[in-house]
């Protein structure tokens, strides 16, 4: 099979998977309980900007709310565990962000530094340059060491694909290269490229991952009918900044 | 003086060295000498999915042409290095990029990795949601760590105040805090932010670094007549992706 035909076929699946599957998930995952949308949702704060009161706001806001977690640069890190302490909302920190294109040895560090100030979800992005250029080893070897270090401190490990820069061929590789390297959610995007999640995307990585992998959608996902749509197409968790808002919209 | 006082004159004294310098500068430094305006590129490709074969060919720009330096991502160091022993253009690599909001040990940890493989030019991002803040020593003693490390060495730093984030007030309180630190260069831009440099911040950056650091600008320099801009307002070091075409411009 030639390339571009792969692609299209690659394409359909996306598209097929998405169509059976939304309207079956739609209602019934989503119904109007702000409580369990607040669960779905990883509160993320991740401008370089970002002052402390601001992110003491959105770690006040997860506890509040219930958020699954509150998504912060690395600096962050020691004073959002100590406002998260003894509540059920975890800290997830983010390694090699949002370029992807540090050291293999740089991320093990980071990743081993962050979680020894109580970060226990670490979102990870892959090396594009490297995938695109066909070194899947490299890029296997790379999640894999993160995922050791997490592994051994209690974390779990997303793997952020970046989807915009990739092809579809290119992100069935890398959610496969994920599980290989033992990783336990593979994500759509930082937020910080050309383009974010998208209903397709969603649908083909769940596509590879099955039930083995969570798959989280971020990037761009501002309204409740954005969240509807990711969980429609297969995500289980979903990145955001507007999350009070989603979750509100939802008790509306 | 009040803060918006502060902020006024601050403004004037950039835009009033601005006018009175250019004019001047414009001429002298730029006449149309294709060598020496290279000299003063570091030749850029941070896009997260650059692939190798792109890499090489910015590393064989950067000999043909004799830039002062190829600016990657540290996975390329070794590779850049590789393809650039025994010329002179230097291995330029990114520390803490580009959101900056990284731990301090993790940005000296990367620093020593670069140098180890090859760097000697490190562009480090600071904390701007420390700066924010004002937790100044914060940012300072980020600055410091990685120029302690990056010194001893061999290899220079600039420091990154993405400028985009701040007012002129914060970018003045960068400048001086780089300097203390005993930073090489100040440096406008990542690039991945809303906005690169602009005349008005490489004045005022300038206007207190004075002669005893240099100045970079970069982000969304692509002409000759940007280039020319930028150093007339006081930059001795530019960031580009496009210097070929900007030098192929001063042949023209």
């Amino acid at each position: 099979m030639t390339s571009p035909e792969l692609n299209q076929l690659v394409a359909q699946i996306g598209d097929e998977i998405l169509a059976r599957v939304a309207p079956h998930l739609l209602p019934a995952r989503t119904a109007a309980d702000p409580a369990s949308i607040a669960r779905y949702i990883d509160h993320t704060i991740l401008r370089p900007g970002a002052t402390r009161s601001e992110v003491l706001q959105v770690a006040a806001e997860a506890r509040q709310y219930g958020f699954a977690s509150v998504c912060i640069n690395p600096y962050w890190v020691p004073l959002v565990a100590h406002e998260l302490a003894g509540t059920p909302v975890k800290v997830c920190s983010v390694v090699g962000f949002p370029l992807g294109a540090s050291l293999a040895a740089s991320k093990r560090e980071e990743t081993a530094a962050v979680i020894r100030l109580g970060a226990r979800e670490v979102d990870m992005v892959i090396n594009a340059g490297a995938l695109i250029t066909g070194d899947f080893d490299t890029v296997k070897m790379d999640i894999q060491g993160i995922v050791e270090v997490a592994h051994a401190g209690g974390a779990i490990v997303k793997v952020i694909l970046e989807t915009c820069l990739l092809d579809d061929n290119q992100k069935m590789i890398a959610c496969s290269l994920a599980g290989l390297a033992g990783a336990d959610f593979v994500k759509t995007s930082t937020g910080f490229s050309r383009g974010g999640a998208t209903a397709h995307d969603v649908a083909l990585m769940r596509s590879v991952v099955g039930g083995q992998m969570g798959v989280k959608a971020s990037g761009g996902i501002r309204t409740l009918e954005d969240f509807r749509l990711m969980v429609a197409a297969g995500a289980n968790r979903i990145g955001a900044s507007r999350s009070v808002q989603i979750v509100e919209a939802a008790r509306a």
